[in-house]
């Protein structure tokens, strides 16, 4: 029934790319989408079954990885082209997850890619390729505002060829059940604030690691990749070895996943938005008002499916064009846009969300659709990764010194 | 044609209502506020019984059944007085239960009180005030549009001294634990729409009578007070003597209860909104951004609290001077305003949430202050209760009839 | 810490009052309306002259100068009633104008009758309440934000018993063809900044006073009191018994004028948006879309209609509540409700106007209604006096000393 | 000191374009913006006189007629270069005046060049290349709304080879000073609506046709190009052969011209916005607060220019890509963008002035900045060409057809 959204002809998109999304959006309606209401249940067994199968298919139909290059057995597509791939993947709640892309270990897989040693590639990135095992990225700390990422209490001690970590975190998203995490810790307190911390990886086993609860997110505390923990560090002993890169590199380090990680959350946003759409229209279709009448032939209704298209196809062109900019100039000329994207598009997806919502009514308050989960926790889409104000403000400055006098 | 918009009138509050205001602001602080964790957190059994206790304590503090006149055990509060009540309980999440004045039993026994007979007061009103009991009112099916509660499938047939009943009803608030439940039902499918239906009392024990299932709303199938239903009734017979007021008079009851209902409802989240805002400015104070400057020095945040301070002070009066209108004219005269607050009320709880929410950072995103579960369940102000869109069709068309050349 | 939300307490108004408001609604619509369309036709001179019939009559009716006490030749209006009064004038462009008490005139009344000497009252107090001069004050510089209005250049130097004055003004309100101003000056430079400027009587002949020009307001220079002049002092010299009150009092006196000076502006405001209801409804009932539907019968306008009724309604009763609790405690208790009414009313005014405009269409974009004239002009609502974002910031200041932990 | 915004990459833009852009941009800088003191201060013979001036300036360089094809004089542009050409030109007031692609000129050429005979070519057409005279497009009558334009009373009843056309139009831009105007009116009244009505010639010395005024849009009347008239046809007399196309093709040919004249028009609301967004980026640079704070270091400033930004450049790849689908695809395939462009770019507008014009305060109420004129005037872009409203809902009826079940 529906056509795939056009992909703007900034970079050319040949046929064969053009099949394998018109695929992928089957695969994400026939295979993905009713994996849903068992996530939605809380019915975590049947759901991580079903899900497992679903990898296999996706895996089988040639979107594994679809971020990793095809020597590490990924897709190897470009950032662009990966954009349209999670934009598909994200009208379904377990799209990411099913093909290996999710965050936080999509990100996790970039860093091991780019930074790691013989030593945690072999150990911690060939698992996490092969879906063998899931990881987290420990940084955000309760304590902290997250809009200043630099002003960080955890720290590691170096202790011969250890570090002794101790510190609190939480939001550590997947924390449950990943088999390592990579941390976020202070191993400079003397060097300049952008250059005081590391990553080092620990593994989930390591004595004075602890997990202290999957934080009850708006009322849910989830499982697995869907959760989102509170974790401690007391006095975790790690080889030094364990460090990803120099020391001190934490925050560099943590900015070159950035650019490609803005990518994949906006696109899987405006996925979100697509879908929201579509359930929209099609409430409004098949909701009937009198005997003659729909909820589609209200005005106010049709104002809002207006707008909401209009909102998400300029947001979603802003979003290709800075993805098209970063495979073309690298992630230093675009991260303007990098910024802007971030609350635009998290602007959009909000109100999207709520619109959708509303047309559902008293159906839209509920799990029987995937709207009433997303309204609960895409809110977090402009918190999480930086406030929106904090971006506003990093922006603005930027694009104001174009303008000293 | 036109008339002059009337001067507001609100009636002299004497010095013992605001002690009691006050004493009640203290109970809520420290009697009630801290029930919301246990609740929060689905605990179930400590939660009632710590409300028990709770409800005891307010019973013989006299805030035991506000809106209830003195010689039904209440406390006898005009409607612009129990607002001013129904402001303060609204500030925690157990508030108005913790009082016995929770919808929809609050509206229930005032259907009881003014329509019901002597046998519905005995054996439904009665251990209803007592506070042993609980019930609900089963309106709102899933086939039909909320926006227009005159079409409705549910029949109640005439057999002999009997009603058969036959339907479908969801967002039945509370069914899950109540003892029994008003049902709106056709009873004269003939008759003109407003007409046709009647109200029912259907013990919950009554055979063919079925709670299907807690609905799953934003997350949670909650328990109790704390659910909404789906259920369904098979042939479930009941006595012509359970029918509340005359046949076909199901309507005409329901709007009864409308006008009070609204200022309940909006007095409680301006209540929800009170709270929001403070714990929205106390978060900007304690947090931390650098050594020198918390999240209070953010100009942003700082238009945000004005903004909600301006828009809550003013939709505040608008729903006093409404309460003030009912208790002084009556329901009809006040009908256009009683429209008004409802969508209107509800916006400004929507944007205030969502900017207490956003000041709170991560913290707001999950179950450690009561924001979250606001900031979903409470999305369902726009919705129930007739969507924002019904309700300002209706008004327009009421405020143009003076415009008529 | 917290305590409890006022209860508002709107003072009683008696029959004689309602009477006197429902006579000055029929002498706008039958009286002053009809002035407007020289008034948007630019026709000075017809427009001035009808304007002198039309003062005669009102205060032929009772209506002039309804701020200024009895003794003064004025109604003796409360603060809260004059509000009332306020709001229906404001439903013409020339409301207040035809009562003499329109800003700036008013407020010099104010400062004239508080705390000018008897030669002060003489000279210039009495033709100013006879209607027989007009006047002007100047505060706000073009080199300098209005957002911190102590920051300012003119300075009044003391030579002997006279003050040598020189500075650049502009949005001098009414300058053309003013009698005399009251300037603001720094007579004291090195006194805290809140103490080091006077406010000082120069009349429009004193030589070293030039009125540049009328500045090009949205593209009308406009004349008399419908302009808003840049003047220059250079070198001017007056009596230092033209200084109004103390050396250094010149913001204390510009404060006690403030409170008064909102409620006289977000009530007139209000009567615009009473006037632009009006109009949006009459044009909605009124414009035929097809045989049998007019715009009246669109949802969107429907939606429209009711939130700026909800809207104007709200924001009405906090000003008004605010009048009254001046009256009543004063204007320092009232403090907080005065920064906050200034930015609210305006942000209301700005949406009823725009709706109200685009109900007209193509008619509203030209000056055949006053809503084109009061959408450009009353644009700067959200400027002067200060802008939103300098009272947004003043009142969370304020209001968050209550949460200093 | 600004750079052009990058243009993206979908039709490939070459660097002899790219030069084009660029030394366009000095041209407005240079020679464009300086003429608009003269045109807001109403100087109108000085203003025609240096237009006079620019207009053989942009001849001279080559960006006259830039939508035209080279065998007519003009540049030859495609339609998505023709946008970024008109982007640039809109950042002066008279930009496109001064290349000889103003509206409503640039239609009406377009309509000749591609339906006119060749007498309309030789008496109309080329003329109004050569920039020898001007004309205007009546169509919008006061009597109907502007959303429905086939309701229409304007007749032109066939007598012999001659039509006689009697009607009442408005909103006829640049009527004042035009040689002839195209009208449209009813020759087909028992036709379907869509085929009732023909284009015709009617030259501006017709018997029978009056200016009656220039409408006071806005508190101005204007002149020339600058001004929309009231017109009235009163048994005007012109042959047959006046007629554009067939019989009955009005809105056909009308149909024909929207897609360009959207892109047009869109374009030239994004060359306003580049130029609101610089002003105000400059403005708060150089507005000194304090003695180390300018207005680009208040938070609240900073959100609106990071906000106006991303509104702005996704608005501008939305036009950009609908102006490459058009000159791909034609206007047919482009039909639902093309609607969505046009509400969307004119509340991106709207917004973006609005904040421009706040952040310049008092100076952005007034005439020293093009902004008030913006403001004020632009505000029809919310209205002409079909109100917001309108355009909505055609889009969504044509999106929801897409979700029938």
């Amino acid at each position: 029934m529906m056509h795939l959204t056009p992909v703007p002809s900034f970079p050319p998109i040949d046929d064969a790319f053009k099949a394998r999304l018109s695929r992928l959006r089957e695969l994400v309606d026939e295979v993905l989408i009713p994996l849903e209401p068992l996530l939605l249940a809380h019915e975590h067994e049947a759901f991580e079954a079903s899900l497992a199968k679903a990898r296999k298919q996706m895996q089988a139909e040639g979107y594994w990885l679809p971020q990793i290059p095809a020597s590490h057995g990924g897709q190897g597509f470009s950032l662009y082209e990966h954009g349209l791939i999670s934009e598909q993947l994200g009208r379904a709640l377990a799209g990411h997850v099913a093909c290996n892309c999710q965050a936080p270990d999509a990100g996790n897989m970039e860093v091991l890619l780019e930074r790691g040693s013989d030593d945690h590639k072999k150990m911690y990135l060939e698992p996490l390729l092969a879906g063998e095992i899931r990881s987290a990225f420990a940084m955000t700390e309760p304590e902290h505002a997250g809009s200043n990422p630099v002003v960080m209490s955890t720290r590691a001690r170096r202790e011969g060829d250890h570090y002794i970590i101790d510190g609190h975190k939480w939001y550590t998203t997947g924390a449950d059940g990943a088999a390592f995490l990579i941390v976020m810790a202070v191993t400079n307190p003397d060097a300049p604030p952008h250059q005081a911390a590391s990553q080092i990886i620990v593994p989930a086993d390591a004595p004075g690691y602890t997990l202290v609860r999957n934080i009850p997110v708006m009322g849910e505390t989830g499982w697995g990749h869907h959760s989102h923990a509170e974790v401690r560090f007391d006095h975790v002993r790690v080889p030094v070895s364990h460090r990803i890169g120099e020391e001190g590199e934490g925050f560099k380090i943590a900015q070159e996943r950035l650019g490609p990680g803005r990518i994949h959350h906006c696109m899987r946003w405006l996925g979100i938005c697509a879908r929201a759409f579509e359930l929209g229209a099609q409430r409004a279709m098949a909701r009937q008002l009198t005997a003659d009448k729909t909820l589609a032939d209200q005005q106010v209704i049709q104002s809002w499916l207006s707008e909401m298209r209009a909102e998400i196809d300029s947001a979603r062109l802003l979003v290709l064009d800075t993805a098209a900019k970063i495979d073309r100039e690298g992630q230093y000329a675009a991260r303007s846009a990098v910024s802007m994207i971030k609350f635009h598009t998290a602007s959009v997806l909000q109100r999207t969300l709520d619109r959708a919502l509303q047309i559902h009514g008293a159906l839209g308050m509920c799990d029987d659709t995937p709207l009433a989960y997303w309204y609960r926790h895409e809110r977090a889409a402009r918190i999480y990764d930086g406030p929106d104000e904090a971006h506003k403000q990093a922006l603005a400055r930027r694009l104001l010194r174009d303008f000293a006098s």
